[in-house]
């Protein structure tokens, strides 16, 4: 199964997908996470080491190029359809706690140009990869809508939307849901994150009448707190680690499904 | 003066723009507010009235097309260097207490492509508008990197980093003060944002040792209750106002000193 992650900036996305990650570990999956935002910090919320020494997909100039046809950096009128991505994952990711990790892209220099290239490599990656049964790759997006108008994530199986308790992030999901429908990803799904009462649980099912919830994730403190003590965030509360457990279950049903059509 | 606006996703980026516009309306400047995020917010948040109802720039294919040299949604090689520029505000911005907005980029149909000639036209308004002592243009980034790695920004005389009490915000802003140096931008600044404490004010001191704190917005429960209420953010926290108020004060002497060199 692949899984993107993607939401308004700041609502929790990569906490979620990091969970998410060793909640499949644990449960015997093998899984691939990729970090697609280029302001990266997945492999640091996954407790890898020295995440500052990992190479992203987008400095490996030569393989973008080589693999889509354009250089990073470069406008290129075209890329090349069907660029040969299986070998990535083993040869271009890092390996912590069972997860193997792909970092897509991450500082460049400034003034040097999109993430184009990039993103279609990592469309291709997604799009071309032929998964086990076993296999699961989870893609924490960049915030907002651009990776949807470049159509990077078009062929996840699930595409889930995160929000908080705000009418900006509820605005950010409807323009994410009505641009996923059109490059044919039908398949969305919403978690409610930061959630500190009964009262703004309801405020997000009735503004979002037409999504599908997998769960609401408690807002707990101590996840702020952690993060200034410089402490990893994905043990810092058992109440988030509980819910996204009840996430992870609610995901495998959907999984099944795609698997038998 | 032109002053940009940038951070990671959620920390307050838009209503700083907006409080921050308000205030220059209110002590005599002239006000162009660039909502340069294609998950636009900043016409709701400064209450234009029907904010979806705005043509923003990247809908206007034909223009961008005539004025760039590269049509929305296509890769293209290259893009003019000195597309006209100055006649835009005028014809394109709508108005609404007294500030000008221009709205670059909003939903496009997923899959289409990147927001590249968007930002390319961006660029060339912010490089080549040319501004009377009395008019001021407030730019609200996109969240995250991409556009210091496109050089959207690259021609404002000051970059404002919004950061809030977390490390990865910290982080961000970090990427952006090396990206935005890479561009030759070098007048950077930082609000703290959404601080509970004198703690949380220490956390970011201590963190960010190079940077110039412009000002520490305080954290108030009243902004989130009146979002969730539907309510103007602009007027719900005189606290905010109060601080907001002290940053422009503080970005003033700055422009003198820009303007006599």
């Amino acid at each position: 199964m692949k899984i993107a992650i993607s939401g308004k900036g700041g609502v929790g996305k990569t906490l979620l997908a990091s969970l998410l990650c060793r909640t499949c570990v644990e449960s015997g999956y093998s899984v691939l996470a990729i970090d697609a935002d280029p302001n990266a910090n997945l492999a640091a919320t996954l407790g890898f080491p020295h995440p500052e020494s990992i190479i992203p997909i987008s400095e490996m100039a030569d393989l973008i190029e080589e693999r889509t046809g354009a250089r990073p950096g470069q406008y290129s009128p075209y890329f090349k359809l069907n660029p040969k991505v299986d070998d990535l994952p083993e040869k271009y990711s890092l390996r912590h706690n069972g997860i193997k990790l792909m970092v897509m892209g991450r500082i460049k220099k400034g003034g040097t140009g999109c993430y184009c290239p990039e993103n279609a490599l990592l469309e291709a990656l997604v799009a071309h990869l032929l998964l086990k049964v076993n296999e699961v790759v989870i893609l924490d997006m960049e915030a907002g809508i651009e990776h949807l108008a470049r159509g990077t994530a078009r062929a996840v199986d699930k595409l889930i939307i995160v929000v908080e308790p705000s009418r900006r992030s509820i605005e950010t999901a409807s323009r994410i849901a009505e641009l996923a429908k059109d490059v044919g990803l039908q398949n969305i799904a919403v978690v409610g994150n930061k959630i500190r009462s009964e009262q703004e649980k309801d405020f997000l099912i009735s503004n979002m009448p037409n999504f599908e919830f997998l769960g609401f994730i408690p807002y707990d403190q101590a996840i702020v707190e952690a993060d200034l003590a410089n402490l990893s965030l994905l043990d810092s509360s058992q109440q988030v680690i509980a819910e996204v457990r009840n996430i992870y279950h609610a995901l495998l049903p959907a999984q099944k499904i795609i698997e038998r059509s």
